[in-house]
């Protein structure tokens, strides 16, 4: 994942609305009024939120006649949550180490 | 974690300036001008994305003499990540859940 794709992810998800759509979609595809339905906004900014979701990769749409089906795409999110994961792990891993070299070198 | 910390995390994250910061700090805690060593920014910018970390709950700054030495708190990270996991973990159980329907329901 490219830094810009970073960069659109987390700001996707940097909004309330946006994601009470993605965790709308984690229970399932939906409509753009499905989606709509809990959130105190009109249509055209639901479209809004849902085309900056798109452009980060974390929903994907299909118009299957009149009606355009939204699907979370989950391949996006791993890796930012692998990103964030990564840096975490390996801070803990130092304060063990950390923690280990205080053990060993402490008066007895 | 409430829905504006939230807000805070994810939007700290969406700039490659501040997660080149994080990713540092993820190999030890550092000076102000340690961090702002890799980037090609003003230090003035550097305190004000080490602000803008603080805030998000990502960063812990303690003032030792004339240095400000950085911390990374893997707390506030680990909210952020477990918010996407939840909806991950959720969308990939139903996906299972599909599959084995449509494993059951299969003509012989």
């Amino acid at each position: 994942m490219t830094a810009a794709n970073l960069d659109l992810m987390f700001h996707a998800l940097a909004d309330p609305g946006r994601r009470t759509m993605v965790d709308r979609l984690s229970r399932g595809s939906a409509s753009v009024s499905q989606l709509a339905e809990p959130l105190d906004m009109s249509l055209p900014a639901v479209v809004q939120h849902l085309q900056v979701l798109e452009s980060a990769g974390l929903v994907k749409t299909e118009k299957i006649g009149r009606v355009r089906s939204c699907t979370l795409d989950t391949t996006a999110m791993s890796q930012a949550e692998r990103w964030i994961n990564d840096r975490r792990i390996q801070w803990e891993r130092r304060l063990d180490r950390l923690g280990d070299f205080l053990e060993q070198t402490k008066d007895d």
